[in-house]
């Protein structure tokens, strides 16, 4: 059921059939260089977020430079990942159902395996599954840290489930999942800078209850593209969760940095490779890539060339380009880079990831095909 | 890789894993018979678009319903189908790039094969790929009517691009593509009414130029789930391709008829199924299904229960429901039946449809699943 191969290893990018996905393995290796040499330096874990790239491919070159191990949001995208080589996954999220539940302990027999919770029925399911399976599970109560999605208040709420937790002899409680999802698209640093602060402030209240109380909480974890510097020099968080970084799309990139600038010290990497397909009239021309290709929850796509060029008004299987202010234009058949607005969900509309080296040079050629292994992973 | 089946035939739906796409079988007849019959009523062929479905399942029954045919939007999708046993399938959009006109070409010598074309170079490519494959293929000369996105426009300019495909052997000039996707969406039956005039206008200007080159147009295809009446009441239009009607999202359900009401003549047939895994305070859940499993392009899903409950901040795996207004709040691992906003981009985000018979009834429970056979046939 998966589609065929879009290219072959070899092929000039300009042989690829679209729409393709484009993995700039350049840019990739920049990108993943950059986070690991940020976590040296800041001596804290990088536990890459696997729910942007669904790849082994790509968590085994993260862990290559120095990654403690993944996170995911599914107990499928775990069964990919610890499949494909990764020994130590986190599921970043709380996963209620036996099955399920029996599933993520089933992997604890082959991995280091954790999980989150933020209620005692929560824990309660999960600790019997672990006890079925005889295997012991990592914990982490997760507390609301201003996303106002999952997770318990911080304070003493959370110290109630943490006890409920250690008192389950097939749970291991670790510490505090605390992720800031809203504020890592604040579009200034100086926004994010506050709801992290706020986040961390959190943190230090439950972590000091949690003291208190006696009980023992060696990771925080959390953070991702927009705000990981924040939290690394926070003093409180032990592991930044940051997934985007590897890919970078369109709306990360309308983000301004610690110095105002556009925030550019991860470069884009991932691409949709379009084709025209249509050519109307003189200032339009229509590519073969809309919804079922590229997701816009976070906005429109952007051209990587044919500068003045916009994508709009996108359908199913089209998109539109506005070449009315585009000196550059591209004509009929012509192949087109589009810059997704969001990676994560743009990448799980695809089977394969076209691999390119050179692609910023004049000779791009594919390089490598890889699965997006957990393509669908949704369970 | 594709994803494990989320249930097997016998099962209860709440033994179905989540999130799950579900096809309430009971609607889904009702919904085909209702368009065959309209069909048949006003005599003009009914060729559903698999765009929505991608399923030949679907199709097949379709066809055995009355339907003359399929169509799709892209050579692979024609690929699925053929190989799923449909014998007559038109490919409503212009497809550019020779390896993917021989593949189409290659199709034609299974199955009775048309494409659509706006530009003599795509006549010239399609003309020669059908030659390499010593076959025969059907052409529309697609004309704008509206949409402002493919298409000739109407008169001229279509008479001399029908003149270029009689000039070529290997095709078969057969009439106009003639769609206005943009009128489907109008809220009010007069918007819809007014947009479609003037389509219907565009053909019939196109027609009459046409008859006095003395070109033979046997064929005036178009029209979707919103307009269908109407092009079938103006006399030109000879075939209607409409997609969603087979499951209804809750983005056509916000039209309303030609009596002013809420447009209920199809029934909701499609559903994600989906589960709370958090409950974090007492007027909010959240569910497991968010980006990666609904699509929200046109405007948010909703709730088919749970009355007051409102859908909203879908992130790539989660979404949060609002039920301070909602008397029978579900909690803690219990499922919810989410109609999506926009039905053929969620179709694509799953493997398999689940099947259900009884949805309605006390105990609903499913009977087949089927592949999503087309899912990611965007080539």
């Amino acid at each position: 059921m998966p589609q065929p191969q879009p290219a072959r290893p070899g092929d000039p990018l300009a042989r690829v059939d679209t729409p393709a996905l484009i993995l700039d393995l350049d840019a990739l290796d920049r990108n993943i260089a950059e986070m690991a040499a940020f976590g040296s330096r800041q001596r804290i874990a990088i536990r890459p977020h696997a729910k942007t790239h669904k790849s082994p491919d790509i968590a085994l070159l993260q862990i290559a430079a120095g990654a403690v191990g993944q996170c995911c949001q599914k107990v499928s995208e775990a069964e990919v990942l610890v499949a494909g080589g990764i020994g130590d996954v986190l599921v970043s999220n709380e996963i209620i159902g036996t099955a399920k539940l029996d599933r993520l302990a089933a992997l604890a027999r082959r991995a280091r395996i954790g999980s989150c919770v933020d209620h005692r029925d929560g824990v309660d399911a999960l600790a019997s599954a672990a006890r079925r399976a005889n295997v012991t599970i990592d914990v982490l109560v997760e507390i609301d840290v201003g996303q106002r999605r999952c997770g318990v208040a911080p304070g003493e709420a959370a110290v109630a489930l943490a006890r409920h937790v250690q008192a389950a002899p097939s749970l291991r409680f670790r510490g505090l999942q605390a992720y800031h999802g809203r504020a890592q698209h604040l579009r200034t640093h100086a926004e994010r800078r506050e709801a992290i602060a706020s986040a961390v402030a959190a943190v230090k209240t439950t972590h000091l209850a949690l003291k208190s109380a006696g009980i023992d909480c060696p990771t925080v974890s959390g953070a991702g593209t927009g705000t990981f510097d924040l939290e690394a020099a926070s003093g409180v968080y032990t592991e930044l969760q940051p997934g985007s970084y590897v890919f970078m799309d369109a709306d990360y990139a309308r983000n301004s940095g610690a110095d105002g600038k556009p925030f550019t010290r991860f470069g884009h990497a991932l691409f949709v490779l379009a084709t025209v397909m249509s050519t109307p009239e003189a200032g339009r021309a229509v590519v073969d890539a809309g919804h079922k290709v590229l997701s816009v929850d976070s906005g429109m796509p952007i051209l990587r060339d044919h500068a003045g060029a916009v994508y709009q008004r996108p359908a199913d299987e089209h998109g539109v380009l506005d070449l009315t202010a585009c000196n550059h234009r591209p004509g009929l058949g012509d192949q087109v880079l589009i810059i997704p607005g969001h990676c994560d969900p743009t990448v799980n509309l695809h089977d394969w990831y076209v691999g390119v080296r050179g692609l910023a040079g004049r000779n791009p050629h594919v390089e490598a095909i890889w699965p997006v292994a957990a393509r669908g992973a949704h369970f």
